[in-house]
């Protein structure tokens, strides 16, 4: 098998690679970002890359679908379709390589009561002689248990191995970290009360950790990463379908989160001047399919019907097991799942908000690549997933893109002249007040409000229609129909105009509606006609307008004061089951409690769905 | 720093090992075998190999008391003390070289009832559809808890990773491997009785393995090897030594036995077409050091006073903390310790003994580097251990050896012309039967025969002082003074008179007294005059004529009928432990009731030691 030299800029990593292997296969073995949204089945076109030197293998009918042909002139290709034939040069243009995620680092300042599930306990052994030759383990269990009442007692391999000479070190005064007073997890000599852990929020798309002190409850720092997943697809279907199409695919995703995840826990603590063996304890939320993939369990039999996982209650396992590098004793412990894709994210987000805790009828929307819902108060909750598409997450959007700097986040149009003024992600003005702003796309908040300024200025019909009869100068047609320029090649960093297209709009109507049919029929069920509170969760959650999105029809009419955006919620309750064990309980009741609706199996769910398309939707207009 | 390369005859096995490193450490990294009592400090003289080729650095001091002047010239050297200083061709002798135990391979037939800790359990799964999505454990639980009322299962990590394709492909029909009702350890397809497990005897010299269908009891294989530790040292305080003297000592220790078991699982499973994921449950027994060691446990406080352990009770982890190739999720029972040198592997004897559902009063010693000594019966149990040095063993004997292939296993003296027969392991006929019968040397049970016989024909007197005035041909004086020769130059296959030395008689001395001293103690303490029993255990026990071990005074008198040697009762042991649960708790039980008395400890242990040291003993004498 021949071998060649790929070479990518600009940040001029190189890989040698066998020829026939594609362009995003390099860029994989490189450690090379490049987004694909489709896993590699070369129908998201978001792979863009430009040959600079060398010969790839001849253009295919598929790449013509997203390659215009001024493009293809310039020498570019889908990096998951071109294959290696010789030694190439390529450049992988700003609007494809994944940035760190900007993630807001703060999580909403609640107080959660402190009760972790290790505590520290301080010995002071009688020493041993020959007259009392007691070996090391009995010794402080017998004083555990005399003193603190701790009764059967095990401890952990590797604390056995460092016993003996933590008790000597410390002339058998001690502190033992025990988990959930039934192990010994840690022997540190003297007294000690050093203890930290670490709670992890898996998204499809971008990873969170926050890193505790246990013994007062402190959130000493958070850290956020693109899921490391994304460059072997960037939704939960395509991963799975790649774990499902790969002999190594289960393996790769799994190091990949596992080996991010140690980078990540390796940063936040040297930002703490800790080190990853002072982490004895970790909490994990995560989707259904991102808690599979981060424990190696084959992910195929979720995307079947009828989509069963591994297991749906919590689960507690050694870090070591996992691979995972903090302390060698450390527990995972990963919140239970409710149902289908209804995951560990949405447990964190309920004992987060606790809907359960009230009166008031709420609805909670965790918007993603799948929506969850949940709906209901004290008496009962119902939960469901909709298929919302990526569209609210800046995928399958022409200039879509992930909720970082350079993105468009806010729009606004002036009724008059329709003339657009935007605001991006990273700058503190809008472009209308500052020349030196730039775009480089558009994330999901842009988009609606984009969507919404423009239904509400007249630009976009009820029916999602752009109007060919508005003359204003930023509608035109181009070779894919009609789009709406929102800025100008000048005001961009990628030297195009960003536009919204037909299709673009069409794909936020899809997802609005699916979420806004699945609020509905669980109104249904529920006999609930109104809603008291709205609350909006995910990292898209904390970068919304509530009004427009309600606008719009993203979710049934509610009183706007009571529409919430949380931020990331499911993150806060991982952090919640990190500080405090009487919550995982509550965790594992909870995920119990919740009723689950599978919206396909409603018979009217394709009808609520239908009418729910137009803006705002056909069923509250006038 | 300069490298040479070392070949060692007659394995012509080669190693490249830096200036200065000793031809010692040169066959411990070549994996060549060189015995070594003292663990290379030079003083026992075992070590001896011959320079063939290329030079070594200048012969010291102390290799001079261990290689005569017709040695030198011809090339002798101990290996511990010979540097390498350039390329070099060296001879490791046959008498040096350490081979494969010739272990008995029955244990005794014993009725053990079967009750393993793993037990299988069939279910039938109810289908998973969109109406009852349930996670595949949380319905394997469900079943297993309204099925046979296991309730709050837990699974191991690797057999959860395993689960969703098991039930698949049994069509959600599977048989469920649990430990202990609490721990789902393995899932397989359809019916399944394929459960296996290991018990292991890890002595300082020789490790034995049992190999046993769970499901009816049968013992399908016994494997035995030599401890791979014994090039670190072959008794427990040289290892000890090692450990603490090197930096990475205990690590080399530890994946020495670990490397050794990897390898004799390999072969015991292959021989009954099994595979090492077969076994899931290993139970072990060991001395305290060997305990310790197999568990990377730091044992330099087990070599100091008061002799401290890191743990007394049985404890359970899993194989694959050890890294025992086995099914990932077997768990390993280390049977409880005593106390001090009283390991694992004694608590083995009691429950395959069971002193203590007797109203006779037992006696049993297990002979070893240690002899580890229990008395007692239903009302009492009494035990104890003294160093009877490694004389029993064939070590610290001018010809000593263990008990393999070609050591002279009995004596017989002619009372008339003081000539000698003898019977050599591997041999079915005594030498006055064949012509070709050639001994190595001498083993434990051979020199209890030689001693026990020149002193019941007056050859040896009371004092143990071998009698100049006894003109036979045999008895001479050598540079090292009298020695009485057990076989001819021509008789044995190393070329040179095997004899049995006035030391030889010494050390045999200070062992048997050091146990009769040690009985009579016990005795005392529990008020006993006379013993019903006597058991001789281990290896050493299977090989000894009990009769004349009971005529030089290896223990206080007993009627003969009674005095019965039982083979490796540790390992049989560690069997019944595998086999039955029940006798798990029997172990922890007997452990605690065993009381344990220090003889160093005693007043009148050194009276009684000098009194017991002239044959049979001056107690006993008319």
């Amino acid at each position: 098998m021949k071998k060649f030299k790929v070479v990518f800029l600009p940040s001029h990593k190189e890989v040698e690679i066998s020829e026939g292997e594609t362009i995003l296969d390099a860029a994989r073995d490189s450690g090379v970002e490049i987004e694909s949204i489709c896993g590699g089945v070369k129908n998201c076109g978001k792979c863009k890359v430009k040959l600079l030197e060398g010969k790839l293998s001849p253009l295919i009918d598929e790449e013509l679908e997203s390659i215009s042909d001024e493009e293809k002139t310039e020498g570019y290709r889908l990096a998951c379709a071109a294959q290696v034939i010789g030694n190439a040069q390529i450049y992988v243009p700003e609007i494809g390589q994944i940035e760190k995620q900007g993630l807001k680092r703060t999580v909403a300042g609640k107080t959660i009561g402190l009760n972790p599930a290790i505590l520290p306990y301080v010995v002071e052994l009688p020493l041993p002689s020959l007259n009392d030759p007691t070996g090391d383990f009995d010794r402080l269990r017998n004083n555990l248990s005399e003193r603190y009442a701790l009764h059967s007692l095990n401890i952990d391999y590797p604390a056995l191995l460092k016993l003996p000479c933590a008790l000597r070190e410390g002339s058998f005064k001690c502190t033992a970290a025990i988990w959930m007073e039934k192990e010994i997890l840690d022997i540190k000599p003297g007294r000690s009360d050093h203890l930290y852990g670490l709670a992890i929020d898996i998204g499809t798309t971008s990873v969170v950790g926050y890193l505790c002190n246990l013994q007062n409850g402190e959130l000493l720092a958070t850290q956020s990463m693109m899921n490391p997943q994304v460059v072997y697809g960037e939704d939960v279907m395509s991963r799975i379908t790649y774990s499902m199409a790969h002999p190594d695919g289960l393996e790769k995703l799994h190091r990949s989160i596992i080996n991010g995840l140690n980078q990540l826990i390796k940063t936040i603590v040297e930002g703490c001047s800790l080190s990853p063996e002072d982490i004895l304890d970790v909490t994990v939320v995560g989707n259904t399919a991102m808690h599979h993939l981060f424990l190696k369990i084959d992910p195929q039999y979720l995307g079947v019907s009828p989509f069963t996982p591994a297991v749906h209650q919590s689960i507690t396992i050694k870090a070591r097991d996992l691979g995972l590098k903090v302390h060698p004793s450390a527990n995972v412990y990963l919140l239970p799942i409710e149902a289908g894709f209804v995951g560990a994210d949405n447990v964190g987000v309920l004992i987060a908000e606790e809907p359960d805790q009230r009166d008031e009828m709420s609805l909670i929307i965790d918007v993603g690549t799948n929506g969850e819902l949940v709906l209901g108060n004290r008496n009962r909750l119902l939960s469901s997933s909709c298929a919302t598409g990526p569209a609210f997450e800046g995928a399958h959007i022409k200039f879509g893109m992930r909720a970082t700097t350079g993105a468009i986040e806010r729009v606004r149009v002036d009724p008059q002249t329709l003339e657009v003024d935007f605001k991006v992600i990273g700058e503190t003005q809008w472009k209308s007040e500052s020349k030196s702003v730039r775009a480089r796309g558009i994330c999901g908040s842009g988009i609606i409000d984009a969507v919404a300024e423009l239904y509400l200025n007249g630009v976009i019909e009820k029916s999602g229609q752009l109007k060919k009869e508005q003359a204003a100068s930023r509608l035109r047609t181009s070779g894919e129909g009609l789009e709406f320029v929102i800025a100008w090649k000048e005001e961009t960093s990628i030297g195009r105009d960003i536009t919204i297209t037909q299709q673009d709009i069409r794909n936020i109507q899809l997802g609005k509606a699916a979420l806004y049919a699945g609020a509905r029929l669980m109104m249904k069920r529920c006999g609930v006609k109104k809603i008291d509170r709205v609350i909006l969760a995910g990292s898209f959650g904390s970068h919304i307008d509530t009004q427009k999105a309600m606008r719009i029809g993203m979710f049934p009419e509610c009183d706007l004061n009571n529409v919430l955006a949380v931020g990331n919620a499911a993150g806060e309750g991982a952090m919640i089951a990190l500080l405090n064990r009487e919550k995982r309980r509550k965790a594992e009741e909870i995920a119990r409690k919740v009723e689950y609706l599978e919206l396909t199996l409603e018979d009217d769910f394709q009808k609520e769905f239908i009418e729910a398309i137009a803006f705002p939707n056909l069923i509250g207009a006038p």
